[in-house]
């Protein structure tokens, strides 16, 4: 009893899926684009110019990384440091029981974003973003979040570094979500469901009778900032400097992949603003044609901007708040239908996604909610994970290509990024529990 | 872009606090004890034998390694897989944000159960006793939960070893988190919130107006265990075995102090059952003395069996279909109040939990579910860590142990365990939310 190594042996296994490093530097993917990311433009409607109003309410920081056009950008000396407290590199893991239960010779990896202690990728940028506020002197910071994730995660980090925090959320994803409000307050952070009447955009909005989704709480947010100069207006998702934030996730796994020996075939995202998906695929993209990469982004169907939207210049925010920018777009008055995927439901996306889509390198699939829902109950028991609904996309198209892989014979390896949990998701689980199993699953499984 | 090492460096710090070595075999704390494990017994009613139908209806496994007088019991080798896979070691990670708000001299370590898949340290048994069922050819599992995390676990490893499971549980708990009962049943799990019309106790519990607790689940578990021959009864605490798979935990937590160069002071744990109590303490048993340790058990004081139960023998349920065992208990009648902390709220408890105190080797404190829930809060405010309702106990403890430690300047080393995350409690710490901050806390800080 005395000797202290009693009972403890190493590892079992020396197959480490866990590499200990993290990266220094974020991924720049634009100069990596097929052609420069178009810039944002004010309309030509004689009001004041949204363009000049961004550079006035955003950090310093996000524009200065959203001019940069280096490969490179170093990752501040505390923002390392709180990514690797916050428990990055995150693991990437085989999904194996789901790979035996498809009958698939496909290996299906994930990406683990969901370990991250607010539940989804979206700390890697607002632990910067609140960094840099910080460092900026700025006291507070205005936001806008979709399903919550980004809301949490902004709370989260604004409390790291004792900013005041405000958050407009998609009132939709409000009222199902009240055990995030909850979180959300208990970290101190004051929400506002949007449309709210704390903003003349929210009353203005009330009074049409929008519908609140992202886009409502965007132009609510910027409202707020552009009226109270204590708040710095920050974004989760769409710009330039959050994606070069979210490129940990893809530097991390391609190391890891590397690491392992493995050299992925297709890689596989959900897409709402973007940040996830071009986080994970960006640093692969260099060599995307010469490793014959797939990139499959996998988009809600009741919000169908890749597959169905056009390529137009158009606003982020239904009223016009926002400045235009150039992407696929369903046009900013589109009625989203009030779903339990907050995270996938706007109007349009980022631009670095559009140019990807618009030169055929990212391919586009867009999934039914039931179809989603049904990924996530076969991937949760099969590999004791519950995905967020809108990972859940990424699990269904990761689904389809191990089931295309065995119709093709084909082994190859997937990889797909699971972004976040799904544990305050499950009233949206519960409410699809009843819906029949889709002719396609019920196809895979029968014809294994 | 060629050299794949590009932007990638090692980690930013060695100072490592992932032990990347697990245990090959559980501690056995009955050899340690300061007198044998009293044994259970019948009551002398003229009743059937409760022990002989114990036999009966449990795993061989678990009546051996009740038996087993050895320090140490070999670890099967697929459960260390398992245990590896769902991310042990667990961290053990320092609250430095908590020990400088409390202004204290003391070290506060944290060993981070709640990072386990389904949330908490119950994992550790359900894998172990699900691996054993599947070994001994059991189709089916039966259990009680009181809170629902070990229902979850039971539901989580049952999938891993395609056994059927039947959950009974507290209806107290089962009406507060819908979302874990949806949880439990994507994962294949049947629930039945007790007392049920299912077994002939639920019914008999119901005629007598009994409040659901975990004692009415047992009863009822093992009353559909001895009618229905498919179904092994286990259980989640308690019992000597549990906490042989939880003494992970604590060999885990010594080996880890040792790396870091800490000798702990004070280990903390909160008390329901008493495996995870038990189980991080034991390990540190054989050099308590020589190390002058201090054991703290945190208890609920709506459920006070340490701080104001008898020693005496006791049913496990209110009906006594269970066997008869020695600890404190506030007798099977006693009417535990409706609260949000489920897992604590039983009127007795282990027979080695009971022990340890009995031999002034434990010392109780109870809390009130306001004192735990603001202790949750400032947790969660410091750490950006969300405990359980029950694991919020240990946090309250940890907190005044080191507000005692500012107060005698004493620099002191107190390591708890944070059994489980409280992600869906969100309900229990939303109805605790408005009441004031109590005056001790109020105190601790006012008079940094």
């Amino acid at each position: 009893m005395n000797d202290s190594n009693e009972g403890i042996i190493p590892s079992i296994h020396n197959r480490s899926i866990h590499n200990r490093s993290i990266p220094d530097r974020w991924f720049n993917v634009a100069p990596h684009l097929p052609e420069p990311i178009p810039p944002a433009k004010d309309p030509d409607d004689g009001g004041p110019s949204r363009v000049a109003l961004m550079s006035r309410i955003r950090l310093k920081a996000a524009l200065n990384q959203d001019a940069s056009r280096e490969t490179w950008i170093p990752i501040p000396g505390p923002i390392q440091e709180h990514y690797e407290q916050f428990g990055r590199p995150t693991p990437l893991t085989r999904a194996r029981k789901l790979e035996a239960y498809l009958g698939t010779p496909a290996k299906i990896f994930v990406k683990r974003e969901d370990l991250l202690p607010t539940g989804s990728f979206k700390l890697n940028s607002s632990i910067a973003q609140a960094w840099f506020a910080s460092s900026e002197g700025a006291p507070g910071l205005v936001t806008e979040t979709g399903a919550g994730q980004w809301g949490h995660a902004v709370a989260f980090a604004s409390r790291l570094y004792g900013l005041k925090n405000v958050i407009f959320w998609a009132n939709v994803s409000a009222r199902q979500k009240k055990e995030r409000g909850t979180l959300i307050k208990l970290l101190g952070g004051t929400v506002h469901p949007s449309p709210s009447l704390e903003t003349s955009t929210g009353r203005m909005m009330a009074d049409q009778g929008v519908v609140g989704s992202l886009g409502s709480a965007i132009g609510e947010a910027i409202t707020f900032a552009s009226t109270n100069s204590d708040y710095k207006y920050i974004s989760g998702s769409n710009h330039l400097h959050v994606i070069q934030h979210q490129s940990i996730i893809g530097l991390e796994t391609k190391r890891q992949l590397e690491t392992m020996g493995e050299r992925p075939d297709k890689l596989i995202a959900c897409v709402g603003g973007g940040s996830n998906l071009a986080g994970f695929m960006g640093p692969f993209l260099p060599e995307w044609k010469r490793d014959a990469l797939r990139f499959i982004a996998a988009e809600a169907a009741t919000a169908p901007r890749l597959t169905k939207g056009e390529w137009r210049y158009d606003h982020a925010d239904p009223i016009g708040i926002s400045p235009l920018s150039l992407s696929y777009t369903l046009g900013r008055n589109y009625q989203l239908p009030e779903t339990h995927i907050g995270g996938l439901r706007q109007h349009n996306g980022s631009p670095v996604v559009g140019l990807l889509r618009r030169h055929g390198i990212i391919e586009p699939r867009a999934y039914s909610e039931q179809e989603v829902f049904e990924a996530g109950r076969l991937f949760l028991q099969q590999e004791g994970i519950l995905a967020a609904p809108e990972s859940c996309h990424a699990v269904r198209a990761a689904i389809d290509c191990a089931v295309e892989a065995r119709q093709m014979k084909r082994p190859e390896t997937i990889v797909f990024c699971l972004s976040g949990n799904g544990l305050l998701d499950l009233g949206g689980y519960a409410a699809s529990e009843e819906a029949p199993q889709s002719a396609e699953i019920e196809y895979a499984i029968a014809t294994r």
